[in-house]
């Protein structure tokens, strides 16, 4: 039935599972035919006037843009293009945006590899090679979160990026907001220690 | 922009709070454009193909059914016509059909009486009224949860069926499976109490 | 160390872990002396002023009544004796006293009999066969806790009961005070079902 | 009641509420004389045998040490004199300790000033103002909480040690172990960005 197709495609979506899913079904049929039609409108085009940034790869809304293919942040000329930081997703790159305490480019992986290393296919190591080769940033920031994850594609980053003579940093690790020394692992104590000011 | 009116869209789904709406607009724009295709198909078709039944207001899909407008359980001759079970929304009828302890008809009422006792106009008493007027089951079984709005629309419903002179029950109080002595509240104990045997 | 020692005694407390421990000690460390002799004579003087009703088998704080080794319940006259109430720990117990729905008299198991069937020797089935032949009440009503466990020994406390030939009834079962239709098992469904009215 | 007096004791007890108070009382008369003997001589022995050291202010339990008063980590000559790290509580250098990270000094001040500044004659400002001004660390480090009243004690601590011309540090902050950068706060990704190498 088509429902349950549609339950299926449902679940792909980020943190959905089986009974929400049917609830979304469900929520489709009590609402009107003008929701719903506008809905689908909305999906068709927003992911197709959806166009990934050709500099740094995050999704963004095509604008009449002066350079075409590029991004917000990336065609601003005021961004300082000798700061390279690679984030994980675009959610990410969104919240730092959202901060506005950094001044210069991204680059979103789109992934991160696997502890057992999998998953170098799926996230864009090729594409950062050749846009550091290209442009040359003076340095590169790791962003990544500070999970094993994390930690692992930081490290291959830095392997494949050596030839290329690039300075990379990787975000300070310290005390989060509200971390509560009493609860606060090895690891987090010695780098708050070690980065202590 | 596009995006922000289709996260507007999102928020509508039920449990969907802003930053998911922005990770299922993300989730969409990595996606191919075959999936987006094949979703936004999938949801005009369901919708397309759900219909009401007319007689127990539930949504359901329509396939070749003997009885136009009737939902499986309405047109199936072998469920009991003459027990008659009110629940607050599609789901729960769902979730008493998967226990298969039930063998009679149901009444979709679309939602409770909020505490204040607004929401009459929204949920379908006029159509249990014309229901119950007309099919006169030997007894109606009253399925909302055990919340204060449900009471209250259980207390409503009697009220405005009182002149049919029907048969009304509630669904047994006492202890759901799990609950603990220590942390009952008086009237679960209480009716379990009464409800002993 | 007495510490670790100390440390190791508060872990038998209900619901008390290593951390709690730890902190309890270094909480008593920077009290006063006063009120760390306080807390220790009111332990002993509680201990030893706890009786254990010779009747129901829960504890109490002796006081001056006139009926010596009863607590309030048993030895209260207009509490009815022809209904004695299974209930498996003292805080059960106190919390159906709390709701003020119940005039009958208690019976304390003191645990409840594992999936396995084990536990038989920690749980006072001896005392309560002795006490049901002895005072043959008019009705028996099983009030352990809605859990596998908890109809185990409502199973076995029936086996052994049943040459005594008394009336052994149990809490009914249903929704408990804010159960959702939507997310109730099937258990419970059924049991609300059968026990409507 | 006794029993009563007693729940309130517990209700001192960190992280202690009525329903536990209560349980652990239930607890103590349904435990052999034996254990409730021993708890309490734990308890008063305990209590007797912790000294609070006379130069961080911790409390320890005594044993036979060569310099009397002094708890271990001051009384350890290997131990860096130069570097005395400030912290809130006792367990918060245990856990520290246990990290085997640091090997200065301690000083716990025995709480943190509340937002509204209150709480100075309930810390241990005057003792480290002492002890700084006698013994001139090379370093301080402050490493309270990274909460709003962890960043004002710092503040007023390093108003009140000024004037003894003392270099004053902080624990670095930045991502805490398995931070995710998506739900960072602005704070955490400034100083993780100010704070990367």
């Amino acid at each position: 039935m088509n429902s349950d197709k549609l339950i299926e495609a449902f679940l792909k979506f980020p943190g959905i599972g089986p009974r929400q899913a049917k609830r979304f079904v469900y929520f489709l049929a009590g609402e009107s035919k003008d929701y719903v039609d506008q809905l689908t409108r909305l999906i068709l085009e927003t992911k197709s006037g959806m166009r990934q940034c050709k500099s740094c790869f995050r999704y963004y809304e095509e604008q009449n843009s002066a350079r075409e293919n590029l991004c917000r942040v990336c065609a601003d000329p005021n961004r300082d293009s000798d700061l390279l930081m690679i984030v994980e997703k675009d959610v990410d790159l969104e919240n730092i945006e959202r901060t506005g305490v950094y001044g210069g480019k991204y680059f979103v992986l789109g992934g991160l590899l696997s502890l057992g290393g999998n998953g170098k296919a799926d996230i864009r190591l090729k594409q950062l090679f050749d846009k550091v080769e290209k442009e040359k940033p003076a340095e590169i920031i790791l962003a990544t979160s500070a999970t094993l994850e994390g930690e692992n594609t930081n490290l291959y980053i830095e392997r494949i990026l050596e030839p290329l003579k690039v300075k990379i940093s990787r975000l300070g690790r310290g005390l989060s907001t509200g971390a509560e020394l009493e609860y606060s692992d090895t690891e987090t104590i010695s780098n708050a220690l070690n980065g202590r000011k």
